[in-house]
């Protein structure tokens, strides 16, 4: 059985282990303040071209964000995002347990806009009490979205002007950022979001590790006390190491960038093969989630070779379905695929 | 000027501050355990025809709420709610700031309907891991709604049913419930309310009280501990006979159904009168609350002698308001506001 | 049955019910934006001497205090108090409900003391890694304490500087205040008050109000944004003039420094009756609480005419209690017990 | 330059390292649910002797504890734990920031006694009104307790008898467990513990893993609804199998015990060889941890040699410090420390 079906099936990029193995003797103070962890801080900082910026390494994605929110905000001051946003969606209410309140807007194309933004101050500017509801104060964005879309550079450079006008910060979610980086039609670079952003993480775990999060904290105001916020959150490794290392090998020689655009490539080898036969798609994108809207017939027929993961119901007789590359998804089982999709569909 | 912009301008109704005056010197043990609360409470069971329900009298109403959510819920649930409802919109996140996601649907005419609910916990139940978004474990609903519309009780009836079939708590927020209880079009009643939800609020402030809050918990399960959760939540009176003495008036002799049944026919004569007008409103209601869309022009020149709330840019012609009545607003002033309208518009 | 165990058995101070009366028809806006909440907050900073300060009405002291925590705190901050402060052990655990941690010092005749805190700060700044524990960032004291003892102004003064030089914020609890400002062995003034916290407030509900305490913010850096905090914290009153309306009355005419001393010279009259029959107590204090240790014998002689607060088993014979005087104690039953201490003990 | 501060220097024991490579590309679920994962389950189950426990593995201590609490406690529930406990003082406020009130005991030799809780039960039943506190619930035991003191098997049963006489849980953390269950004067099994504790975890981190801490749910009541748990405390890994292998490999062929029992002898050498210069302890315990007072030109001798953990000034020439002995520590360093202890002190 092939699993297709997310991509975080697989451990990580075997020179991670290599690495581990490697240093595994290696005494370290705890905590994060290790060798491979400050190596790691260098190669990121000067991946971004930035020395003035702050970064640590957590563990997973849902409380990484949430430490975001527990560091940015007070306690009437309230994050806008898509409704589709992975903080109001998928982290059982991790958020609101510590606290925050989410402003959910219906999503464009998975993003949220300039527009409604605007539109939501305005009329709350309206309003004669403005204390009867939470200050916005934050506008969390995923690059890529969570239904794999990408906002433009000239849509970033837009939100970053509108908080800059109502005194919002900027945050990105960046579970899956190597594979927004390495898309084919993005136009965004690390570089941009550190220049656009107040604070955002790059992804480890959807991207070749075991785990970890590198959040990068960009906006000065924003630097004190986090240590202490990591910690209260349950994100403090005692060993440390274990998270840096994995940032360490990922930003040594490219890996980071090439290991995600591999990925993308095969998914839209996929992507193409399907549109050859007139697939249709939930969502269009060129990362490495593809949505198509399959035959039951097909799903049926493949099932005890591929695992996809089963995303909606659309009529008796079709599915949406997400299929996901990795590091780790060998070319061969694309081509295998793909050489089914070509016979069967 | 005449204030008829909301429904707490004035003090309370005159017999509260009679009894008040009257009982001032008794000495009574404090946190709610006095004889005039007891009394008031006796008095609420007779109203709702069950001696086996617990009543506590709280402060105001956002508090309330959250004392419910407080009490029923544990941390991974969540409430389902109408995105108008006011836990979601005007509590400035005291839910979230104890935990609380709400799950919000978007409004039908101010309500959240069985349809809603199904389709939400169907589409849950089609998910592989529902460990990754909160557990749906309450309906919150308001009688009558944020817009002055009203859940016949056949809804009602048919919301407690769906609740049941999914073991869901049924929740209503009553802060307006006198003038829901009275309204021409309402086929509700306080026993129907109690046989119907778990938990619910009869509200005082906006009903003439000068304060406070009848929490009644009808549901056995839900009883164990509140009083802890009344404390924690900021809402135990030291002087708890303040809050008992208010409604041991308004349900002493009809007084909390007379006064709002009255401010309601106030109501819906400026109605009437506005309708005899052609003017149009956002909702349809026959409650205290009218949000009818008045030329600017009338409003400007009507400014000096009535404060409307502004309520919505309609146009640039025209704005919807907001008009309330209350046991306090004078019939003369309903007149004189009808003859303006007759003369003016 | 003349109830001596608190100093909230009786309603309000009747200038306050009259003042109700007087102003109950009069329409104001509502949330503490009125007239008589405004005349208040003048009064207060006359009172105070100060006009650069803000003032807010809340209902009671236990959220009173969680608000000000609310307010003044990052979430990895937390208070440092004496084992006996009330938001230790009499509020349910509203504080860390809401998240703070209370850092505790074995209290010291009901203080706080500077070693205290100098030593915790000491061993802190000894240890390798700071963040593994909560950063101290408020003081929090009482006046008079939960044992009726008061600070000296050298105490207070000592505290403030000792706050300058670890940049601590102090907070004072002044539920009792009148009784602390009028105490004949106190020599703080409310003006010291203000000169040397960052934040207090001005206790009502045990000072002759129905309910309400005045927050008062002296700090600069704590003022943005209450608010939304009184609003989140459950403390805002629709009607908000209930609460306005207590303090306008008891800063007229020096009410509230009037019916405290009072009440602090009844509860020393008794105090000293019992003295000269050598009687011990648990705490030495001229204010309105006393805490004899009395025969069972003679508390069970009088506990058809007098109740007092069970307190503390001291031996199978004594037992401490409190006896409580207030603005509606009586002098004729004051009088009384003195009578009954003289034959009696 | 030798590390003999902490149990956390190193990576992780070989053989986990070695199962990773093995298992890497292995297409498993995520979230907890694969094969290793649940062998791991099985391997626990077998070694506890009980079938009906649950099995979770989170990633750190502090997160470990706190989601234990969240899935014990209502909120106006509380802990009760020795001042000592590592919940109260050295996970910078997480259960506070979830809720949770610590009422904290004087730590017996690094204990909480039966005395102390019924003492404080007796206390607080004597009260009026027991609402204005919080209920304590359950009852934070730690083993080996944070100074490497032990709880013999007759404590541990009186504790339990305790809690049953008084409805509350009883909760163990095992951050060290192993260390604790391979001393030479404890007579705890593992058994021992899972018959009379309600839920408590097998610590990882600290007794050979990377990472993880594998949480057991005996109590049937404690089980609905953890992983919702886990994830809102932002414990759930997406590869949980990272987790799961570190366990499946510390339970297979006593590796756990094993290792554990080495690093107890090699700290009780140097435990020993320090009490025959007749060095005083801070503490008496036969684990890995050893607190012994040195002078300070011992440690200014040896200070380029060995790194140990400043922990307390004595006096100007004492000092106590921490040193610990772990899987990876080497005889030939434990010699080498004995040979300059013999030599120097």
């Amino acid at each position: 059985m092939i699993y297709l079906n997310c991509d975080y099936n697989e451990g990580c990029h075997p020179k991670i282990l290599e690495r581990l193995l490697e240093t595994n003797m290696d005494q370290c103070f705890g905590y994060g303040d290790d060798k491979y962890s400050n190596h790691a801080r260098e190669l990121i900082k000067k991946a971004i071209g930035n020395d003035n910026i702050d970064i640590f390494f957590l563990v997973s994605g849902t409380p990484t964000n949430v430490a975001g929110l527990n560091q940015i905000l007070r306690r009437h001051q309230a994050v806008m995002a898509p409704d589709t946003a992975h903080i109001n969606v998928h982290e059982t209410g991790m958020p609101e347990s510590c606290g925050h309140k989410i402003l959910t807007f219906p999503n464009q194309n998975g993003k949220i806009t300039v527009g409604q933004i605007e539109d939501f101050i305005n009329q709350r500017n309206f309003e004669p009490v403005v204390e009867h509801s939470v200050e916005p104060k934050l506008v969390y964005i995923t690059y890529p979205t969570e239904i794999g879309t990408l906002y433009s550079k000239e849509e970033l450079e837009a939100l970053r002007a509108c908080c800059d006008r109502h005194n919002l910060y900027l945050y990105l979610d960046g579970a899956r950022l190597g594979y927004g980086l390495t898309a084919e039609e993005g136009d965004i670079t690390l570089q941009d979001i550190a220049k656009n952003c107040d604070m955002f993480y790059i992804g480890g775990t959807k991207c070749g590790a075991l785990l970890g999060e590198a959040m990068v904290i960009v906006n000065d105001d924003l630097k004190e006390g986090f240590k202490y916020i990591i910690k209260q959150t349950g994100q403090l490794l005692a060993k440390g190491r274990t998270a840096g290392i994995q940032f360490e090998t990922l930003f040594t020689d490219n890996l980071y960038i090439d290991i995600c655009e591999h990925a993308n490539k095969q998914a839209c080898m996929i992507r193409d093969a399907l549109k050859a036969k007139n697939i249709d798609f939930l969502y269009e994108t060129s990362t490495n989630q593809q949505f198509p809207i399959l035959p039951n017939s097909f799903i049926e027929k493949t099932k005890n070779e591929f695992l996809f993961d089963a995303n909606k119901i659309i009529s008796p007789e079709l599915s949406a379905v997400r299929i996901c590359t990795s590091w780790a998804t060998k070319d061969e089982n694309v081509e295998k695929l793909i050489r089914i999709i070509d016979k069967e569909l």
